[in-house]
């Protein structure tokens, strides 16, 4: 059997998880709270499969999800999606990734993606048969940007999509107003198609807005938006996000996703649905975990790391080079080993071999959790 | 946006399952049940939640979950698959499809596909960049068929894939023994790979065998067998599945499954380990709806229409020429607005335009509802 994808190993979030796991380190890998979601939820998803809400959907998912979907995107960017013909319940944001993908580009087309980049996007362009082309971000001591003078160098006839990602993974950094008026004057008049991988929307921190492209009318005409609700509620093993879309984007989109996953566990859809009439939870995020960032913040700066700015996200990064001379790889690999806590490097993140000297922690955790770490990391 | 998939439109199920609740039809279309799950099987997803497993499980699926389909299919079968790796937790039989084709088609290779076929296999192949070659089954008073001789004549040096689905939907047939060793006498030598649509398994009848392609030790090795929990357990919108395969195509499987979905709903996946630990509900399905088809098979008796046998799955095809002229898709619209009962038309699953005077109902329905249905189609 001749691969479809000669690069693709095992993820560094498994390999780091399992190390950590192997080691008694304390994870602060790969993305995932803790702890556990509301109770509230639980309870909402259970009285749906007691009321034997436990077959198909409709194909693009549950009525009354996809409306409250539609409200809060409306209530929090302005833009009303038809909750009929423009959001499609997702199997995890990753799914809605490869679907939009698959439904967009053609064998031959090219794709801008900006590295350091989430692992799925370029595996996603080769199924398709595109070809992905890279812009690297800048990064100095006030964090990483995006050089959008090089993105649009990139642009070539063939370009059939540019990937964007605010609150951005790995980094920490978020796209400001002006980030997303670079965008909108790079594809103004072109027909390039735009996903916006947004699935940390409602983590962005001291005051800042989540600038959704949902919230700009020409962007998003042309956008589809991917989002997840794993994070949002503490729920990353449910695997249900959705996307956004215009109509017509739509309409592609479901065809792959009918013969993709066709639809998506009906129980979660309903339980989500209930649970989302009180927007708290979501409300409340960016406190909750700004609150974390601080603590972590504070409590490296006790260490010799130099922290970057974080944002958005639930992500800290770091740079160590003052601390040693190895490889990011290396590097996470001696933290989780010799230190006890378990990080991801960078350099995971780049197509092109790059080393920065960086390494990515996850805040998502328990403020015990979080002690333990700085006490660990404190010794470095 | 230029469509990747031109002949794809709203499936049949949808289009189907709209028209009878619109006119008040027992929808005996779409296939799933009418009836809830066994509320144990509830509870032990509901306990895996509020135990707090609902953060990312392992990609290839939960491990406990990995050893109860390897301990089945050991048990049913013969067969030891290592769930370590050749085991893999799918979004659905759907979603493990899509990737069975995605990992092993390459752009301009052949796949065979044996009509009528399942609404999403040519889909996949399509979106691989691949060829579907069609073979019709031969149908007859005695029921439907594969000729193998013309199966063997579709194969060229450019076949990389041959789709077989027993027990089959829509036809109700299962493959023998025989078929599987004409399937077998055409690959052997041939580096072809095979991709076994086993959704329903468990749904054979009048104690034939369900031949899966894991009893058989020569094709087992070149086969992605890909089956469903939706059917087994009277859950079709959980979407959970598995793929088994040998390590060498797992590896590849994974490798787009990671891309994909990345892995599937966590409880879900702890609450079907659980529930599996008692082998009663799948062994106890033949009889239970093999009960449902008899009563079915006896109450069309009297009505017009002429039976083919339904010999596994929850389908009954039924031959409607007495009564009608009418194109199958016609048939079904008819049946649904002025008598009252939705079906599907068969023509829905051949790609050629092709015309038998068929039609498919489900039996997966509560006897009250079969009875009820009967009695409508007794005035025909
Ligand atoms: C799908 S496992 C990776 C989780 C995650 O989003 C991250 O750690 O970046
Ligand atoms: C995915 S909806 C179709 C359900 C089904 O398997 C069928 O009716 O054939």
């Amino acid at each position: 059997i001749v691969t479809k994808l000669p690069n693709v190993g095992t993820t560094i979030f498994t390999v780091m998880s399992a190390l950590a796991s192997e080691k008694g380190a304390v994870n602060l890998g790969q993305g995932f709270p803790d702890f556990n979601c509301d109770p509230a939820l639980v309870q909402a998803v259970a009285s749906a499969m007691q009321d034997g809400l436990n077959q198909y959907p409709p194909m693009a998912g549950v009525q009354l999800l996809r409306e409250a979907i539609a409200d809060k995107v409306e209530k929090l960017h302005g833009r009303r999606y038809d909750p009929a013909g423009e959001i499609t319940v997702t199997a995890g944001a990753t799914q809605g990734i490869l679907t939009s993908v698959l439904c967009a580009v053609h064998a031959g087309d090219e794709v801008i993606v900006i590295e350091p980049a989430y692992d799925c996007y370029v595996p996603a362009i080769e199924l398709a048969g595109g070809i992905p082309v890279f812009v690297q971000m800048n990064v100095d001591e006030r964090g990483y940007s995006i050089p959008w003078d090089k993105v649009a160098a990139a642009v070539t006839p063939k370009t059939r999509m540019i990937m964007v990602n605010t609150p951005h993974n790995p980094t920490g950094s978020i796209m400001k107003a002006a980030d997303v008026q670079a965008l909108a004057d790079i594809v103004r008049g072109t027909d390039i198609l735009i996903l916006s991988d947004e699935v940390y929307e409602h983590m962005v921190y001291d005051g800042r807005q989540h600038e959704s492209l949902a919230r700009h009318p020409e962007l998003s005409q042309r956008t589809f938006i991917n989002s997840s609700f794993g994070k949002t509620y503490h729920v990353t093993g449910w695997k249900v996000g959705f996307v956004a879309a215009p109509a017509a984007m739509t309409a592609e989109f479901r065809k792959v996703h009918q013969f993709n996953v066709f639809t998506v566990n009906t129980p979660v859809q309903y339980g989500l649905a209930a649970y989302m009439k009180d927007p708290a939870p979501y409300l409340d995020l960016p406190a909750f975990y700004q609150k974390k960032r601080d603590l972590f913040r504070d409590g490296l700066k006790n260490t010799r790391f130099e922290l970057l700015p974080s944002e958005g996200t639930y992500f800290q990064c770091v740079k160590y080079g003052a601390i040693s001379g190895l490889s990011e790889a290396e590097f996470c690999k001696w933290l989780t080993t010799e230190i006890g806590v378990a990080a991801i490097p960078i350099s995971a993140f780049y197509n092109t071999p790059k080393e920065s000297g960086i390494v990515r922690f996850c805040f998502a955790k328990k403020d015990e959790t979080l002690r333990l770490a700085l006490d660990r990391l404190a010794k470095l």
